[in-house]
């Protein structure tokens, strides 16, 4: 039976990531330890630790002058770390609200400093990623590239004259980034870079200096900036997935892993668009390559198609509590085979199959 | 080839854990999904989260007013969140000073309000644990129960008027614990509890209502609480393979392991005492049943038998870089086998093999 998951994350791991996972399991490169089993300190996992980032600095070209960091705690935890870490001059953070994710970035900001909107597109219903000029003279600039819940994107970094950070949790590695246009990239590892428990940081070398003197270990960049990511125990399995995953990317090229997802999203969207149940109500320019929300309309019809689509093994097809209908998120694992037969089940529910 | 992995952490592992986990990667319980693609928000998943913490709640037999929590960021982020969310009526902290792990809670807890040390064992560099009455008036009493580098442990919880906290890390499930005596237990599962990337916290609930108005949600014991570690995606596989060695341990019977426990730590310990060449310099009622330190008390000659051991698939037996020489992590997972190998082998040198 083949099950295509379209869950936010968690979510699907590419079959040979999970077949090289299963067969290294019990036996790690003939050291007769599992990878789970490695101490973070021995030469086994540091070298793990170096080839992903290695990996990380090829396929998304990081600059010498951005330190890559595998936390823990998620985007949540980032939330947190980022206002106590680098909101210490102003103490003041700025936010594009674009929905759900920007918003608890910054409920948690407010937790610690001053916060401010200085774009939304709250007034279209989060349909759309803000246009026109940004300016801020906060200490920093946050903003959410790919809205998990809303099916939007940003396309293009906004232009301004303070360090700009951005959560890519949803996005990260499903297609190019300028590195250069943020000045920190973070990103939960459970979409497209493997699985729960562990968070990339990518941080430009001088914010390190903005932490405060006061400020426990753990939740200091700079602690972990100075010892590698191994200043305590890093989450070790989740590390080495990331780095299976790394090599699936490469192995194929990181270009054919890009096109495929536009391939995929374009012909799920030219399907919505057409069709005169279903439809997707992102402003075309902003849509998501990753996740995308769809709806029949009525909440009824809309509970039907999901359990029609579990009868024939597409799971996880819900849309956020929060919004309701249907979310199809076609990360990198996805395989073209998945889009077709969900394309398929929509095709025949449309036609009135039950 | 057989390996023994006396690591401190990440450790060993039972066999029969890592064949079903390696059984299950692909496809969890006939769903088409592995583990680590699982929704957080999935009834597969939940199921595990309950079944974990019933586990829990059963083989330690954890009050119902406490709180199980899963968390991320290891002991190193309990440092910061235990004073954050606990030591906000006096703003000031009590320790115990049993070495490293002691003094590295201390000094995070340091970063956020006063702190204290009420007893420590310095004075006979901390080859025991302190004797005698302990007063605290402050917000809590922090301890160390196990103490991994130096081979200690505590037997007795001290008797205080004020909450008691303590770092259970390397000593979690290897003996039943009194959780009554006890405000807040807490552990990284690298040890005794699974793998890298998930720390488990016992919280009594009173104390979930000392967190400040103010404070990231991460942050906060009352978001997990409340949202039973579902508040945002927790470390799903690590809290599986937790599950899978609760499992473990409940089907031989919790007694079978901690007798094991006892009857190896005790056979080596046997040993080094009447070794003229080994020795461990723990005082006798201190010493850790999961880690025990030794040396022959000469640099070159400890390096030798980390070699011998080495070529023998004895691994990861060097003492911690802080204090030099050897230690031996005997964790649940370290079959007697590996024991009974580990005497073997440090007979042989001592009789002049190398």
């Amino acid at each position: 039976m083949t099950v295509f998951n379209f869950s936010a994350g968690p979510a699907v791991l590419p079959v040979p990531v999970l077949l090289k996972a299963q067969s290294e399991l019990l036996n790690y490169q003939g050291s007769g330890q599992s990878v789970l089993e490695l101490s973070h300190r021995s030469t086994l996992f540091e070298n793990i630790l170096q080839d992903t980032e290695a990996l990380l600095r090829e396929l998304l070209q990081i600059p010498d002058h951005y330190h890559v960091l595998f936390l823990q705690g998620g985007a949540t935890l980032q939330f947190s770390m980022l206002p106590l870490n680098l909101a210490t001059n102003q103490q003041r953070v700025d936010f594009i609200d674009t929905g759900s994710w920007s918003q608890k970035a910054m409920q948690d900001a407010a937790a610690f400093v001053k916060t401010g909107i200085v774009a939304s597109s709250n007034a279209d219903n989060y349909r759309s990623i803000p246009a026109g000029p940004i300016y801020s003279d906060a200490d920093y600039l946050h903003l959410t590239w790919n809205n998990t819940l809303e099916g939007t994107t940003f396309t293009d970094a906004p232009q301004v004259d303070v360090p700009l950070v951005a959560d890519f949790s949803s996005s990260i590695l499903s297609e190019p980034i300028d590195v250069s246009q943020f000045d920190v990239i973070y990103a939960g590892a459970q979409k497209n870079l493997g699985s729960a428990g562990m968070t990339l940081v990518i941080i430009k070398d001088e914010l390190l200096q903005r932490t405060p003197d006061r400020l426990g270990s753990y939740l200091r960049y700079d602690t972990h900036a100075a010892h590698h990511s191994l200043y305590n125990t890093p989450p070790t399995y989740s590390i080495y997935l990331t780095k299976l995953v790394l090599e699936w990317i490469k192995d194929q090229g990181f270009d054919t892993v890009v096109e495929r997802n536009h391939k995929q999203s374009a012909s799920l969207y030219a399907y919505l668009d057409q069709s005169v149940l279903f439809s997707n109500h992102v402003a075309l320019p902003d849509r998501s390559r990753m996740n995308i929300p769809f709806t029949t309309g009525q909440t009824d019809l809309d509970k039907q198609f999901l359990q029609f689509a579990e009868r024939h093994h597409l799971v996880n097809l819900k849309g956020h509590r929060s919004v309701g209908g249907m979310r199809a998120s076609l990360y990198n694992a996805m395989p073209t085979a998945g889009v077709d037969a969900l394309i398929a089940i929509l095709k025949r529910f449309e036609q009135g199959e039950r």
